[in-house]
């Protein structure tokens, strides 16, 4: 009785809900300008308010709207010029009614104006005289002092990677430092006697390099993750079950490419029995490729054993790992993928109840005759062709642009459906 | 006659199509465990056939397929045990015709067999003799030695950054070191009068921190380059031309926001005509927002001169800047971009001839009643809020899940339209 024919498989759905191990990476203080992609692990809230002062956002006048009222290009208002607002500076003109200072976009509005006339309607008839063609509301070419962000607004939420435009904000508000959960530290090892590192220059007949804690380490880089190599582990118990404590000792989720043979599944196994409670989770997911995977928590860390050969070891880590690797990273929001739609080459057939992740290559779809692509159009405009082949073969997954989920409750999917391709990047 | 009134906008296709500067980042030589994201300068070619040894697929008996002939249930083939192939090592156990030796999943086929037989399908019926209840043919559970990759093969393409699986691969293939493009370095400035260092506690009345600067550095990051920050440069025509200078000196790319009044666009225009051969490519961007767009090329390096106000100046770089910045790094293929389909909550208007950038914020759309989503069904499960407010306004983009492209030809979408919202990530 193997463990690879009598374990029960948990669909993956069920696994992603069920399996929560506690494990969260500690909270650490970084600088701005490291902060790209990092957590916060609570919301970032503004000290002041943004702008803080009330600017113009056009080029023209500061003015009092009232004195605007019923102007136009036959019978204008006309206002006297009593100064020029200078970027960067506090408005020190005084606007009263019946005057105006003129102010650059983005200047400090002057306290007793409510708007600013744009310049394109206005005119300067004689020196120190404005001629107004067009009425202005009150605030209108203005921004007021707390428009962009409220005196203690949340400017970036807690558990979500910081973006681009939110280190924008942040130096915005004058954050110079955010308090982030640190990078989960991942251990990775490999076990199986045929394989040898990767800078192994010339092999022995029957090994094999080191392909999947590669791939890993850039996976889980690409996370967010920080990978911590432990090499290769002899198909041996007991060396396996020393290396996999220190692991879970050191490490926020440890990662497990077992030997391809179910001996050296079966010892894995075994090996994580051992390490802690509460122990495996599920051994066996309903995924094609990745049946002999195995989740277990111990001691709060995630512990994830994949199958040995790298096709199915990488499918099960994007679509098992990465979820238990942002959660331990504080993550609480969904992480956008990359997809395409396309047009299925041919028909793949899958199993109910099983997660099925088929690699396709994308090509250019016909395009359709003039006149039947609308504005609107959402027709495909690729075609995706399955690749199928081994579960060893590197090449399908490097050949491949992204893959195409088939998920339990579908049996496949027929040639010409639209599908939902989710892109490599 | 200002700047603003009278240049010439282009449209953003012609733009990407037109403005090609000619400058491509240097050749260096990194280590495989550094090369995730990076652009291989050349393809990347196996030295040998991998998986190198031909492999049994399966756990079972290597044997001669012509022995299994015919084998059922009722009717066995008898094989005599030759031995067994172990996992890592030669297999030095020959099989001749009416033998077959034990094989672990992954071990090296004996030179004498062709096909394995599943363990599922035999029984050991007494000690030395197995029986098999089905036949094989030629190849049936074996992975050829150059099935995955054959001698000479190209395993990872030049201009397309390295992905996880394509570590993976050379890895497999003992490949330890890579020839990429360097990361583009990018010098970012800023200009303006108004506009501080983002370290700045205390503003004075009028003064903005600079938040443009901070979120192109993590634009840069993101996109594989290297951002170089050259700081505020005053309003001034000198100091800006000399900071200019120095930038296209040392950099790849050159980014300026602009201060955001006409004056600042004027000087920074003026600047960046006096720096070198061909020079302004153009002034104006039939985008909205960031029309005050400026692309130019000096002496080969691209420089791009932003809008002034933070969200266009984000949109201007995400649309124009990253692409000629991926070209610059190597990049030859596109980069995809995490896309989601949604349907919009209200209309919104463009000009015909205009790129237009609306952020939009994602809800779950309604469910649809029971019975009308089918297995393939591509109703958008999202509906997108466009948020409308001043481009000077970060809060715009920092609440934003993503925006919706508006191409020039169309002037507009529905209420109700289906559209792809690119996801912020």
């Amino acid at each position: 009785m193997t463990g690879r024919e009598f374990f029960t498989a948990q669909s993956v759905s069920q696994a992603l809900a069920g399996f929560q191990p506690s494990r969260r990476t500690g909270i650490e203080t970084v600088s701005r300008e490291a902060a790209l992609g990092r957590v916060p692990a609570s919301p970032v809230m503004s000290g002041s308010a943004l702008p803080g002062f009330a600017r113009s956002t056009v080029d023209g006048y500061a003015a009092r709207a009232a004195d605007t009222y019923g102007a136009s290009e036959s019978l204008p208002a006309y206002l006297d010029l009593a100064g020029a607002v200078r970027m960067g500076a506090a408005a020190d003109t005084a606007v009263r009614s019946g005057t105006a200072a003129a102010i650059p976009t983005g200047a400090a509005i002057p306290v007793d104006a409510d708007a600013v006339v744009m310049v394109e309607y206005t005119q300067v008839t004689m020196p120190g005289l404005i001629e107004v063609t067009r009425p202005v509301a009150v605030g209108d070419g203005v921004v007021r002092a707390d428009e962009d962000v409220a005196v203690g607004a949340e400017i970036a939420p807690a558990g979500r990677p910081l973006r681009a435009q939110d280190l924008g904000m942040l130096a915005a508000a004058g954050v110079t430092k955010v308090a982030v959960h640190a990078r989960p530290r991942v251990a990775i090892l490999s076990t199986g006697d045929e394989v040898v590192p990767p800078e192994t220059a010339q092999l022995e007949p029957g090994q094999v390099r080191d392909a999947t804690a590669s791939a890993l380490a850039a996976m889980v880089t690409e996370a967010g993750g920080e990978p911590s190599p432990r090499g290769i582990v002899a198909d041996d118990a007991e060396a396996l079950t020393k290396t996999l404590q220190a692991a879970v000792h050191d490490c926020d989720l440890v990662v497990v490419s077992a030997g391809s043979s179910v001996g050296a599944r079966d010892e894995t196994a075994a090996a994580v029995e051992s390490l802690g409670a509460p122990g495996v989770y599920c051994h066996g997911l309903a995924i094609k490729p990745g049946k002999p995977t195995l989740l277990a928590e111990c001691d709060g860390v995630p512990v994830i054993g994949l199958p040995g050969n790298p096709l199915s070891a990488l499918v099960v880590f994007r679509m098992v790992g990465l979820p238990v690797l942002r959660r331990v990273a504080g993550i609480t929001v969904t992480v956008p993928e990359p997809t395409v739609t396309a047009t299925l080459s041919r028909a793949v057939a899958s199993a109910a109840g099983r997660l099925d992740v088929v690699q396709v290559r994308l090509s250019p779809a016909h395009v359709p005759a003039p006149g039947r692509r609308g504005e609107n159009d959402t027709a495909p405009e690729h075609t995706a062709t399955p690749i199928f082949g081994f579960s060893a073969l590197l090449s399908l997954l490097t050949s491949a642009d992204g893959y195409v989920v088939i998920d339990e409750a579908a049996t496949g999917f027929d040639e010409g459906s639209t599908v939902t391709v989710t892109m490599y990047r």
